[in-house]
């Protein structure tokens, strides 16, 4: 039962919600040296969490995630240090103004509340996840994979030793560590949580989003495009699709379908084709098949078939289709897209402006990568995930995603007329 | 089946979308014409819905709501001419830094989408609705009350009219008048409508809120306190809880409770009495109903019990509990206020400033009336209703209310290195 915890965040959230940036930031300073001196018992943990989950057959990609070494520990350090850097989100004054009668009004940006987020493997989210929401003054309630448990739990002890040395709000967080009903309890948590993030796989995002009573963010798919156009620079493009597909093909901001207009195919295709034989496996229209001529050796190619176009492949594959116009780009990215994160390649200056207003996605990109929808990469220190709704939060989610706004009317006895 | 209303919304937003202010202001201007130009038949509408909602046993209050005078047409126009003068709340660039590598990242505000809402028998709602919508480049599903659909439909037909004479999107609006299981549909659109804002009753507020699938925004219901301190001008306290209670007692942000902190019960209360007499029926603490004295001639005082703290009662009816302490006053705003408008009467700077700070409600008042939280008032040309939630909009809701934003990333062929 998660009602005792819901009240003591929400206990905790209030005390927070008064503590100044320089108290916040000095607790936080103290979790990062909390952090450094459990470092053993962190890694200790983990490999507990690491051996449990050898034997029950987990993937090595999965794995990966799991794993805590010396160097993902800084890195956690490293991003709550850019956290402390930040300006705090709350009591900013983000507009204001007098009234005919000398009321002035100002609204001013507080604390959302009690956060929750349900995550997967990764036990760094953890830490991302707590820096943001206590700097942004919101109390949270972690819900991570069993899988990590003992990572997490080491790594919340050591939060919470920070936070005590350091005069912080100790039940700001709390780790939901018990049965599968738990996360029953968090969606139905109307009046406990404010909001809920749920972070991983679709399966995931999919159940919360359909069952949450609470206010959800919906984070995650990305079926991502790049769309070159005939006046770009072809080996600028080259990079961009290689970066975008090759350098994390797991994560969500990875490209999955290339578009390009012809002239352009018979351009960029032999190129693109030698550049990703070995690497990438192509599933190409009739047309942007043609266009690559001879397949160069080690080319895994295939012809392309309609589901393509709506696969996010989070893997080595790349659907590619030619087609006419810049319209009717627009229109199959419109359709096939998830809102997350789409590029154009080009040199026209209308055509990028119009794709920018046109196509419906959280992230919109001119020459460049699709890889940096990331909160890191923005600047946010951490990120609480990467939302695809258009509802209160969108793109990557830093410390605004945690911030609402109050009123504030200050008078000398106005009373309303009649 | 709405099926294809929702398709047409959707596409009439796309065109929408790609609008210039100029051109949305000048539709909406042919708008304010037709509707003038319409007079006639809106008037004859709403006469046979007033007729029909008087022979189906209407109450007064309610057929007051449901009529359009002319005074309350003129009164549409100008708030849509109020939305004509306001900024285009679209295309604005509200953050934007330069990345280490030089990629440009942008947040650009732009519409929300396709919008719905579902109100109650004020038929100058589809009005400002649909005039806040356009502006802000989102379509949108109108569901008034059955009462009033003759009035709508007559509302609608000059709307669009004047859409079509002003080159714009005629079909950025629809009226759902069908029967009830159009709400049930309205609610299960998830990817058809992109926000529902319900307007009006408890019951209606709380069956969409329990049951929609698509994101809501809840509005309503405001249990507003008036804390008055010893030190507050008596004067100021006594005109500021008047307007709150009389001005318009059935209008949610109006006061239903009053927090005395002594010694000001014993100046205050008896001055109240006087001047509420014949018209606000008290509800007393004992220490509130001692610091009265001998009741002036006509009060309608009774006993306070644990459930007046609770009753938004929407009449001439005002609680009244004497706090021994400003932390108590707080206490007890946070623990029955329904996160609406709340105001404090005080000469003392550090509790208006505590007041403000630790009130959670979307407005929180420093010696003014709770009547001026209203779209209104706050300038918005019109309303979508007041938000009681914090998550996307908190308070009265104007054209911000019905954007989101994307990120915009403009490069040179930047790349993510390892």
């Amino acid at each position: 039962m998660l009602e005792q915890v819901f009240r003591s965040l929400r206990q905790a959230q209030s005390r927070l919600a008064q503590e100044t940036r320089a108290q916040k930031d000095a607790a936080l300073r103290k979790v990062m040296e909390a952090i450094a001196q459990a470092q053993e018992s962190i890694r200790a943990a983990n490999e507990i969490d690491q051996a449990q989950a050898k034997q029950a057959g987990m993937s090595e990609a999965l794995l990966d995630r799991l794993r805590l070494d010396e160097k993902r520990i800084a890195g956690i350090r490293d991003s709550i240090a850019t956290v402390i850097d930040l300006p705090d989100p709350t009591g900013i004054v983000r507009s204001g103004w007098t009234l005919a009668n000398g009321l002035v009004v100002e609204q001013v940006t507080m604390p959302l509340g009690v956060a929750a987020i349900i995550y997967e493997s990764r036990p760094d989210v953890t830490v991302d996840a707590f820096s943001l929401a206590y700097k942004a003054g919101c109390s949270i309630l972690l819900r991570g994979a069993s899988s990590a448990v003992h990572s997490n739990r080491a790594l919340v002890k050591a939060i919470k030793d920070g936070l005590k040395t350091g005069g912080g709000v100790v039940d700001a967080l709390a780790l939901a560590d018990g049965g599968h009903d738990e996360v029953a309890e968090i969606l139905a948590a109307r009046g406990g949580i404010d909001v809920l993030i749920p972070r991983g796989g679709k399966h995931l995002i999919r159940s919360v989003v359909e069952n949450a009573k609470v206010p959800v963010i919906e984070t995650g798919a990305g079926n991502c495009h790049i769309y070159v156009e005939p006046d770009a620079d072809m080996q600028m493009a080259l990079a961009i699709i290689e970066n975008a597909k090759v350098q994390k093909p797991g994560a969500c901001n990875a490209v999955e379908t290339l578009l390009v207009k012809e002239p352009a195919a018979h351009l960029l295709m032999p190129l693109l084709a030698a550049r990703l034989a070995g690497t990438v496996e192509l599933r190409c229209d009739k047309r942007s098949k043609e266009a690559i001529g001879i397949p160069p050796e080690g080319l895994n190619l295939k012809d392309a078939v309609e589901e393509d176009w709506e696969t996010e492949y989070l893997d080595y594959i790349l659907a590619v289709k030619v087609v006419d116009s810049f319209d009717q780009a627009l229109e199959h990215i419109n359709r096939y897209g998830t809102h997350h994160s789409e590029a154009i390649v080009t040199n026209n200056l209308q055509h990028a402006q119009k794709f920018c207003q046109q196509v419906d996605a959280a992230c919109v990109y001119v020459n460049a990568s699709t890889r940096f929808t990331d909160g890191g990469q923005f600047g946010f220190g951490a990120e609480l995930g990467i939302s695809t709704q258009k509802f209160h939060a969108r793109g990557p989610m830093g410390l605004d995603a945690l911030t609402t706004y109050r009123f504030r009317i200050t008078g000398s006895g106005q009373t309303r007329p009649n």
